[in-house]
């Protein structure tokens, strides 16, 4: 049983984890802390921002997380940065689309039950949608993509309303106006997770007016995560399926 | 027939009858130039915004106007000062929801053909859709208004789908994310001004996440004007009215 | 058995619903529709936000939903127009300081399991908790305060960690810098709901600070809503409640 | 007979054609919907936005279309992804100083009568006109150029004051100060719409002087697209064709 | 002669001037030094900031110039303010329109040649225009007013442009998108200094639209001061005043 | 004597003046007006702004004003385009840093009287300033450096306040804070002209910092162009040398 | 000795502190939680920010600590509250300017050696000089005002750099352009705080531009702290006092 | 003894201390004043700001400067400027991470007593860290790192309390939401120089959200300086370590 399990149970007190925790071994490469333990803290594998990091940074910390047996999923790995990653660690999947690269050595067991949406307004958006979807899939939840819906031609949309009525949540992914989280949010009871894209031109101002838009959503219970985060809007389903259903419901 | 009309028919070259209109007898009342003409040119009465004069310049100009028999549409007249405008001018007809006060003295003729189509997001849009309507009003434009009907209930507007459809045009009024400008964009093939409103708080930034979602609206040629405008949204229409359709529609 | 209910278990096509759902009868009160099976759809009692409303218009649509024996909650019930609403509707509780007004005439089941917990970086941020805790309540979710520990004084924070750790989510309170999601979205595993506040003065900014920096906080799956939307940060969390929790946690 | 035209007759109620409309077939390419019924509902081809498109996702979308025998208009094709495109689809008719590609399989009949006017302010603003005009060419509406008739040199736009005074609409294009909507809007009685480029350096700021200029010109009725959306600005004038003139301008 | 003179013709170094300035008397009242040779300095009245000082503090920095024989201009006297000050100092003479307030101990002699022209685009921007008025008198330079001449009625404006035109400079004081001065900018050649001011609603941003066009106006040789800033306008001017006339124009 | 001058004179009324302009010739190039009795209204060589412009406009209207002999100055001449306008108008001399190129085949006549001081913060604001020197030396103004006397380092502006003291007009080029014209418009009495540029890193925000410094600048009679546009900041010193001085100063 | 000075000498292990700070009692009153061991960690009285508390709070806060026999200051005391808290709390004395109140049960030693100078451009940057220098005070720190010498009146400055060259530390207040510092900070060695207020008007933004011209100061190393916040940069200062000198200076 | 000690001492006066500085010999290259005794006045080795000049002239300067035998510091030496300003001038040592380079001709005595400490939030933030530190060393300040401790990782920050608490002063840099200052000021009680980088993408604005997030620190006594700006803050810590501490600690 992991450590905040058992803080959870009350048989650790909370103070003590957090002692405990600061003794626990890390690796302390110079430029970044590895921590070997974070995985059972935050039940996924270590993640590694690719952005800010040189080539070389970014495969060290890799190499030194596998060499330890952990999973690893590197996201933001640029173009210019992936080759020479992926040359010197070749256990990593590289998914160029979603510019991520992600190496499973302890295969994660897929999640049960209904599966997350992740909806697209349109075909530019798809990029964060597929970092989402990398993601979840590292950490075993099943999702389904539904794409192109955006709200000038509702029909598109609500053509796809049984999935999305059926999702356990649904991370919806726009640009320009952002305004598809507002309808979806209306037609379904479900957490929906507001992912802006920088998607767009003029005053779609590199997502902010998408991201405002949904801040600002008249569907009440939206909630946001940064421009273009999809690894974000992802872990943000992954914390909810932590939470046990009300039995109100 | 009138000095705009003869400049299309042919009848009078624009350079001529721009020294013409400069000829024409304006008064000066110091703090503004009250133009008796402005109506020949514009089709539609004097308009007198209300903001930033004070009400003794508000009820002069008025008064002027009436004087010499023309039609007079007073916008943005403050809670503050409507009380003096309105005791002494008292041909007025207040409509305070609107924040208008308007004065026929030349009866207009009412436009014959489907209405206009006035659409509010929800109930706190409704005074500048009453701008809009009190001055489509004033021109002779029949309207219809279409209330509460935001995107977050998208069976509400369904519901009204039918009239949106048979409009001449739609002015949609909404503040918040302002995404319905684009739902209805997509639903209607003719022209849809968008109406930001200051509904809302947080980063609703006083009608700026509506202006700007608007401006970024995925449904094509959907225009916006100015926040809280709904004047200048009635006056956009008033604009197409006269624009001969095309015959190969 | 609810008709969401029968759409997910498939009793009921989607399409199927919505229609069903735009022939459910619901009021016209010239400024609002009113909704008598919103709270089918949505689970919750009517919210009235009573922002942008007059007094009437208010105390209109919570009389018109009472007579159909729906419970009522007002949010955003500004101090001028408190006194005429509640006298109008004298069934209405009023929290002065979460500036709402609540009505149950249909008492809610408290749900079992562990308490939500509210947690404010400092005293200022109190009515904006107690919005999301009045909300709480007309749902009947359980909920718990932490309040004044900023991240400034960190042991306060640690003093109550326990708290923390046992909730099923915890929505975070901030103005000023906003950093309280950070650090508490480190310590624990289940969501967590950013809720900034327009606490604070200067660069401050009415609470867009506090936006800006919880949305590009360092802890991972950190959600963001609406500056001071205490009623949007417990919504969100009524529709994380209704996730059923993966079998793999 | 068209469906939307048999809604609008009344021979069709909107909610069934909405149903008909869900199941009009369309192509699912998986990163797009290619909808073969878009022209049908919209008077115009289908239009493919090349930002944020791959060249491959712009050809495989403009391929689809023309074997089902529809017209495609291709906005914003980069200067990079233009060669790999038009070397696929060779049907398409570049226009680089527009970055728009055109195949009209089924030619479009010219509309008759006057022409929308299309103004800019300087040379620099000509892409966006050229992006404006070729819409209207795909759509079968005449069109006149009037270039470099900024305002400060004021004769220069006089000189073409007859051309603006007989044309149906006026389009402004204007990057800097976006002053020419404002002055044009006073001279004529017809549409305005007013287009923002990003010409200009320092506080034009990429075009957002302008739009805020053209928001709040001093000239009403005038509206607003989005920054260098020259397509927007045609199609607002397309969807305005589409309105029956009133009878008592 | 005067010190800055003597520095001009080179009968007194620059460095030996400032070290004189720095030991001439001025009288330190706690809150403000009062210098008492600042006319000597900039040829002007000793000028008093009403805002952001409380009237005893303007009462009192006026009272000390008085008894000194200083000339005294107030500006940005507030409503509230006002009353107080001018019982206080009653040699005050008020302009509640420009609020401003002025006593000439010693009177300044009326500057010979052609005026300064002082244009307003709407009635709004009177106020700041006085300010700028005001404060051209209390220099001795003569100034004529042109009201309310904005672009979107270019007849009013060429009505006047003669007097435009014989001004020795202009200033223009416009707010919503300030195109004003790009026009008359392109219509005469002696300088613009442009004004904006807070006038306008939306977008409009008090005055920073006005600005923004301002500074990127197309007519080149414009200046700009701040909004609302009558005053700095009428300096400007006042400095332009004292610069030789080339010999070669 | 010129059509502007017979103006002023009272010898031709203006409204005849413009009407006169409107006739006059100039060279239609489909993409510009060239406009060949410009340098007759404003007094200065065509000017043709190089951004926005492909190489070949910048050169075809170079070579069609040069081949009807007027002078021709050509700003912002990007790296890129330079070699290739260069080859075609061989007559250009190039300014690199000013990114300028001139050719004057009237001679003009140097102004006599003191220089124009053009003043430099740092090093980093040389180009804006070349650009200034270069526009004034084009219309015959005399101007001298004062470069690298930013405020920090006061003693290095107080070494050279004798020459600025002389000067007719000062030009005061800098980025980051925007201080110097604050400094220098206190130590003289001419007019100050405040020229913000792009120089400095994070919140100098290119320029934006400096320009909005320069607006608020304590220091009376300041006024401000766009950012990086010396060009502008010149043309403004060439208005003011078109007006008499007063005869009080 | 105190728990810190214990740390810092190594007789006490930092984690060792942090438990035994967590122990520490402090009163819970619901909505604040009250520390009586602040003062032992910041060595300072315990401070209450009163902007965002109603004035119960406030008093009950301030109650409860000097019943404690602490130090007590309130800063951001409104003009509204200050009367109630008074009359609820006689200890304390109010300085109406700088909108403050302290009560000091326990007398503070004077420190020894060179005072603070506080520096104000302008009259009406005074409150917040006040607060600071109230802050300094109440921790027995001395501070002498230097007033009304913004850079625009340069030998102002001057005739008070003595003072100013042997002060320990300089805090800088200053609204407007926010120049001041930059001059200060080249003209001494010590540590420059520079403190924007909110005084102008126009584009001076509340406080911004003076900020962001503070942060892009030519003079290296000013710091910056938040608009208006006297307090805050009294607070930077007696940090700084904590540090030993270096010997190499 | 330094003059600056002199006027500190009172044995020369500020005013003869200026006026001596005036006369000091400074080269004049014509594109920078190289100031020779600025060391004597600031206490550090000449600093060239490599950004916005041309290799030449950085490699100028520094060899002006090298030859009369002064220290040396370039920072943002760009990684294009940096081979060809190495190769001119052999004594540089370049530190590419920090991008900085440096000469000591004359070697600096290492100040003695506890470090500085230069503490990062993540591994982007190194490259500022480094600047920091390149300066601190340029100048003998002793400096320690501590790297990769955002406040999400509460853990690794406890882990190097210690460190923290010993030392003299604490240099934050952290992009992103820029929390770790108000943690970090929480726990010590000498000076926090709070160090904004522009790590971080979508709304962390380059760097902006961390800024204004430190700003509004909710520890007190926290300051700022420009984003990205390691000598900046370096040069703050170097101030502070001129002043005497005072005795009351």
């Amino acid at each position: 049983m992991g450590l905040l399990e058992q803080v959870r149970s009350g048989a650790v007190r909370p103070e003590a984890a957090l002692r405990e925790l600061e003794t626990l071994p890390f690796s302390d490469l110079g430029y970044a802390n590895v921590d070997h333990h974070r995985e059972l803290r935050q039940g996924l594998p270590e993640v590694i921002l690719g952005q800010g990091k040189t080539p070389g940074q970014i495969a060290g910390i890799a190499r030194r997380l596998l060499d330890a047996r952990q999973n690893v999923l590197i996201t933001r790995l640029s173009v210019e940065a992936a080759p020479s990653v992926l040359a010197s660690v070749p256990e990593l999947e590289h998914n160029a689309l979603a510019r991520t690269a992600l190496a499973m050595p302890n295969p994660v067991a897929i999640m049960k039950g209904p599966p997350i949406a992740v909806v697209t307004a349109g075909t530019s958006d798809l990029p964060v949608a597929e970092e989402a979807l990398e993601t979840l899939r590292a950490a075993g939840v099943p999702a389904e993509r539904v794409v192109d819906v955006g709200v000038a031609g509702l029909h598109r949309l609500l053509h796809r309303l049984e999935l999305l009525q059926r999702a356990r949540a649904v991370i919806v992914v726009a640009g320009m106006e952002g305004a598809l989280p507002s309808v979806v949010g209306g037609l379904i009871a479900v957490p929906v997770i507001a992912e802006p894209t920088s998607t767009g031109y003029g005053v779609a101002f590199e997502g902010l007016t998408a991201l405002l838009g949904m801040l600002t959503s008249c569907a009440s219970g939206v909630t946001v995560v940064n421009i273009d985060n999809g690894f974000g809007a992802a872990m943000a389903v992954i914390r909810m399926l932590r939470v046990p259903a009300g039995d109100a419901t």
